[in-house]
């Protein structure tokens, strides 16, 4: 078999024609461009671009909330933008961001070179499949010893969506992913800062730069990521080759989850299923949360003080969405939100515990009301959702984010890059 | 005990006035200088070069080479440039280059932030200073398990420069350093590739970057190093805490290595045991060479073929010793040198060994005359060098590297970094 760095490099040049894989690049190209815009007037997407804009250089690719600069700085720019809401897509295979550490790369080259919509989406697809192959190849205990996969194995995606745009051949690409490996980084324990976004930026500028460096002649690490003392081995990776099977033929891409709550991921289950109850908030005596064991240490704040505490908060959000108060908004997440007499009175009823026999995607919720009836209601994130009920759902929530998203799409769809590229400089 | 992160924010903006340490200094900025102008035609050099003229942008720091870019590219392609010919000093307590991760980085910000020639040599001593430091925290672990200190502690080092020059406080130090530690890389399976030089770049890049975006407030962990998930942990490292012991008060700078032959580190401990040799070459009947273990798989190719394996043959060095053979001109090592008759028949007179009673910086040299006299020969690199012996060392070393070598210590004691700038400059 050959190593994981050439068959990275025949994949990333191979055909790209799954038609479901790339519907689904398509609307997460869509939800990505949204969660940018409405990112780009956050304190780190400011001060990123900000810098970008000051240093300034050949108009090569364009930044979020406008102007143009060269590629390698339009990636890191964007990747810290469009993950600055932390609203993005996340791939549960390996538990990463696929999109906001690879599309910036894959738009910012696109843009550079002047390739068209259909070699953009193939390219970003390339990317966002190979991210989630390598994220599983360097395995959980990658994840669990603290890096940050939206960033390690965003960069190796990025890298590959790079090195097809510029046409680059096998040998300069294997040279790209030893360039990649070197300077590929993020550590999980930025969580909670503006370091988390900026690691997804990271990943999106080492990817560009890597390809154009390999394009320019610089030698690396041929087995940059699998050799000895290679990224994997010094990373904590587990070698897991299973990574790597099927890759050309089948794709992990499209079991990508978008968020529809603008909240920890962990409460997402949860919201699903109470969007099926049928039950008014005023009748409901008691709610019962069950849900994985991981989730209590990571979003169970049981008085939420603040907007932002809000989104780790099972008992405030299960009050909101009985209620009726969106919360696929972001506006939603306030710190009157989380003060509101009557989501307090609700919150107060909800019991949140631990059930070991639900995956970390499954959630079970039970509804107690007044007169001791109860409604049973249950979601598992796994399960596949109809590709046009998705659709539907990004389609909502990208105009819920930005005014622009009709126009987004409908540049997606036409295949005008050009315009797209000017959507996303919108200021 | 505070963590290291404000121990070293501390140490960053404290007083600099150690003569000796300042002394050393100033010659390593001399020697580091030469290094990169006579790196700068070295494909690498000119290809990251080409890439930041390529990008333009604001003229705020020199290249090597010429041309005025951002400082964070400046910082790149410097580090990169004067790592090329792997000709620059190293500090044996963490097994580090640190003048090419962290000069390239304290010059590109100092010029951009219009310091004087003081105020570099200060940010400097404390970058390479808190390299080393953070370099024994990391400890050899870290290092054997594959990563590149000349990057990943040199990008603390650097960061720490940069952030004295642009005057951040304590907190957004540490803030500068948490950004450091989500971006800090590079690998040591990059050696033998144009790779090994990119992460020094990368060390010096990334300590720009990363105290400038904390300058503007971007926000990031404040156990970046040490923290649960903090790079420490992550990478491998001892958390050794003796490496900060005694900093601000004592300086392990000052036992930093120059190179003083072209050629690889394990050799040079013999070279100059070879230097204090009476005998003529005509007269030796058969040389013994006694070295640490650890470099009898590093450079000690029996019969070197290319120039290129020259620097790694003891036998071929030691016959070109005491040939008269220049080992301190990079000139020196060519493939005619290698394929020299009489160097030929003087190196199969050459019988290596190893001897673990050595350290890995001594050697033992017998050399057996024609007629059964011999003569012994001992070199411990460890020993300290009076300060004016090793001025002069350097000064002849930065006088075959460069014609601006005079004009380059002239600029450093007259305290004028503008025409120091200027020379860097030189195309």
């Amino acid at each position: 078999m050959s190593p994981p760095e050439v068959l990275l490099a025949r994949f990333a040049h191979g055909p790209v024609t799954d038609p479901t894989a790339l519907a689904v690049m398509r609307l997460s190209v869509l939800d990505w461009a949204a969660c940018g815009l409405a990112g780009r007037s956050e304190d780190v997407a400011r001060l990123c671009h900000a810098m970008a804009i000051e240093d300034a250089g050949r108009a090569q690719a364009t930044l979020f909330g406008g102007g143009r600069v060269p590629a390698p700085r339009a990636a890191l720019v964007n990747g810290t933008t469009s993950h600055a809401l932390d609203f993005d897509d996340t791939h549960f295979a390996h538990i990463g961001h696929p999109s906001v550490g690879i599309l910036p790369a894959a738009l910012a080259v696109a843009e550079a070179e002047g390739a068209d919509m259909a070699a953009f989406l193939a390219a970003a697809l390339v990317g966002v499949e190979s991210s989630v192959r390598v994220g599983v190849w360097l395995g959980r205990g990658h994840y669990q010893t603290g890096f940050h996969q939206t960033a390690t194995a965003g960069a190796f995606g990025a890298t590959l969506a790079a090195a097809r745009l510029m046409g680059l051949d096998q040998d300069q690409t294997v040279q790209a992913l030893g360039l990649a490996a070197t300077r590929a980084s993020g550590l999980k324990s930025q969580f909670g800062t503006m370091g988390k976004p900026y690691n997804a930026g990271l990943a999106a500028e080492t990817g560009v730069e890597a390809a154009r460096l390999a394009r320019a002649g610089m030698t690396s690490s041929t087995l940059g990521l699998s050799g000895d003392q290679g990224f994997g081995p010094t990373h904590h990776g587990a070698a897991d080759l299973s990574g790597f099977s099927g890759m050309g033929d089948t794709w992990l891409f499209p079991t990508v989850s978008q968020k529809f709550h603008a909240c920890c991921h962990g409460l997402h289950a949860m919201l699903e299923a109470l969007a099926g109850a049928s039950t008014a908030p005023g009748v409901v005596a008691r709610i019962d949360i069950q849900t994985h064991p991981r989730w209590l240490t990571v979003c169970n704040i049981a008085e939420p003080a603040t907007g932002l505490e809000a989104k780790f908060s099972y008992r405030l959000t299960a009050a909101m969405a009985l209620s009726g108060v969106a919360t696929g908004a972001i506006s939603s997440f306030a710190d009157a939100t989380a003060a509101r007499p009557d989501l307090v009175a609700l919150r107060d009823r909800v019991h949140v515990t631990a059930d070991s026999d639900l995956t970390e995607m499954q959630a079970r919720v039970i509804l107690t009301l007044q007169g001791g009836q109860t409604e049973v209601l249950f979601h598992d994130l796994d399960a596949p959702l109809p590709l046009e009920v998705r659709a539907d759902k990004i389609r909502s929530k990208a105009r819920a984010l930005t005014t622009l998203a009709d126009a987004l799409e409908g540049a997606i769809n036409a295949g005008k890059l050009a315009d797209f590229v000017g959507l996303i400089g919108s200021a």
